[in-house]
């Protein structure tokens, strides 16, 4: 799929969402503070990403249009207040295949969330890509696939654990490593959309085409390019053992 | 003292630092990662900084003409391969009065601090400024301070146990409360100039002033407007008790 | 004047006025594509700027709560479609003491203006500050200026010059030489204020205060922190001699 | 060829030579202003530009490893003092299917051009890229090109013209539509190589390859994929009819 068909095309594209969000979930206006993209080159992920609106980068229209990809991860930023507006808190994150990324809010960030990141390698936390939830987040999932864990059960696991520890949370994850895409709807709008070979993951819907469906709040999303598989997340964190 | 005559005034000013240092100790050949600028006004710490080279800031020597201050602490940043080059990565640091830069390298960063670096609280460890070697001994002298030790005790007592841990580590820490400056020179240039009722603290002499004298390696420097302490690093730390 | 209370204190701030506009006339919805502020030290201009959006400046606050200046010009960007998104495109624009500032668009930009355009000197085009609409408009205020016109004077002659050959342009200009400051109302908000000993100019009024009153389309304003003078501005411009 | 081989690969690549360039011809020290890349899909040009060093680009390795293009056209900026360190001062600058580089200074800029500046549409001095030599430079190519002058003979015309008007300068232009690409050599260093189907165009040799060899002085370089043609400069313009 075209880059382009993602970022620039569509009526509702990552480019009019970073100005014109139709539902923010009450988390700011715009999508203003920086932006990412990730696609996938003979499986190796290629980045972009800027600490600044994504409407504001002249070349990305024709970047766009000379890339097609199996896989594309975007995403458009809006920072949290306090957490700070720089191209490294910019998802996607990358690290070997994967990329992840992340919509919405820890609530009681660091707090709420200590004892958790308590669990990661001490290394894992000085080299954490930013000092925001999202850069957490991406570190608690990296660090059970790091562990073996598929990467639907890290990204299951990791939205469940830091839903029971911060409650409130709006905890959309968005992962993939290239071939499969995991996401979860936890407090924020999510849609997709598959047909003509492709599998669409997006907050909103990229046009009025009626094949796109709401992901449920409170539900799994793991999609590759040809299925779509939504499934109810578990209410708790399963026990650790 | 006017901001200017720090940074852009005299002949070996921190601009010209930035594109021409004469004393890079292995560690690179320019200091164009990025800079940045703290000076007290009524006792508060006022930031300027940028992820870019100082001399790319063509509004900077107005600034810097307008602004006069007893206490500045400036810095030119060059990243080590591996750290982001980011605003956030750039000195000086910020908490409260506090400000801190680091000039040097943590060796083995970052597995061998991991030990020290778990000993702060989880908090701190997510809320690290960047993941850089610097910021990690920012935490690391914060939480002395924090805990009540002065800002001698904290930079000596953090630097030497640092020196420690990560053996061929280059250390030249400085920080300031706004009224006092203390400074490491551990594997890097020092040198300090005190007259005029101000004291200069520079990696390099800004000029060929016969007052400027070198800060022997391994020793502290405890400065304040009218005054210049130096005294010899304890070689190893002290217990934690 | 304390520079915070024209940037955040207030509660429609510029810094609020930089995500939540009140009145944009069909000109965007957010101002996001830079910053800037001049302000004035022993009668010289100090700038800063950026190609960001100004909330994300982590510096500023403190920055502007630590300066006070009689004379401030701030602007925040909302880049037109086709023009670039750069520091050097972020207003106020300098020279020696004079600073300007545009809130509109020229229209028909740039062919309704090759005329104007072409009794500047040579040079002045080829050191524009910007390929922008608002760059042009201050070089021709500036031309005015070094041939001797009052600010009063420059900025009217440019903005009825302007208004004649592009119609339907909205042109407020915004000029100060730091002791007195110029604007013109041309299809675009702008209000006024004084009292305690000074005169702020804004697009939109910073708070609710009733002492805010508009400037009346159509009207040029001259102020110092203790006149207002508003008057008609001509309906075409003067014959060029 | 694969744009890594180009920008990363080789022991004097364009990542190398932005902080240790060998033969700078007394133009500063480093390119550290700034860096761009275009390169050729589907005859189209896509570029990526920053306003920043090349080598802090920490996605920049990736994308150059996924991408392989017949055509490329990349360059490290060092700012001459006095012009904008900003994103749209960086070279290649875009203009439909063109491309074009300056290495080097125009001597006596502004004045010593502004005749030549005269001959040019009023709209494109209004839409100069930059206040630069280099964005006249290629504006003055580009009206040649417009007007149904060949890629080559718009090179060699504007070289040969501004030489004549600015003595003392340095041109090295470099231009492509995208097959064809057309360098002089005007006092700055120039090398090229040709084999493997490849030929590369470079300021410095990449490596120590014994097939590069230097364009000298004076000259004029017309290469395509399989073939090099490096011709005198004349000596004088043309007489403009």
């Amino acid at each position: 799929m075209p880059l382009g068909r993602l970022l620039f095309d569509p009526p509702h594209s990552l480019a009019h969402q970073s100005w014109a969000p139709a539902d923010m979930r009450g988390g700011g206006t715009i999508n203003a503070d920086g932006f990412g993209v990730v696609w996938y080159v003979d499986g190796e992920p290629v980045r972009i990403r800027r600490d600044r609106p994504l409407w504001s980068d002249a070349d990305l229209p024709a970047l766009a249009g000379s890339v097609s990809a199996g896989t594309v991860l975007a995403a458009v930023r809006s920072a949290t207040v306090g957490m700070p507006v720089t191209e490294s808190a910019a998802a996607p994150f990358l690290d070997g295949r994967w990329a992840f990324s992340h919509n919405g809010v820890v609530a009681g960030w660091p707090d709420s969330v200590t004892t958790l990141a308590g669990r990661l390698p001490l290394r894992d936390l000085l080299t954490l890509d930013a000092p925001t939830d999202a850069a957490l987040l991406w570190a608690l999932t990296r660090h059970r696939l790091r562990g073996g864990a598929t990467l639907r059960d890290a990204v299951r696991d990791t939205a469940v654990e830091v839903a029971a520890a911060a409650a409130g949370s709006r905890l959309n994850l968005l992962a993939t490593d290239g071939d499969t895409l995991v996401a979860t709807a936890l407090g924020h709008a999510l849609s997709v959309r598959t047909g003509g070979g492709a599998t669409l993951v997006s907050s909103e819907p990229l046009d009025a085409d009626p094949a796109w469906r709401p992901v449920p709040d409170g539900h799994l999303l793991v999609a590759t390019p040809s299925t779509v598989d939504i499934s109810a997340l578990p209410t708790s964190p399963l026990p650790t053992e």
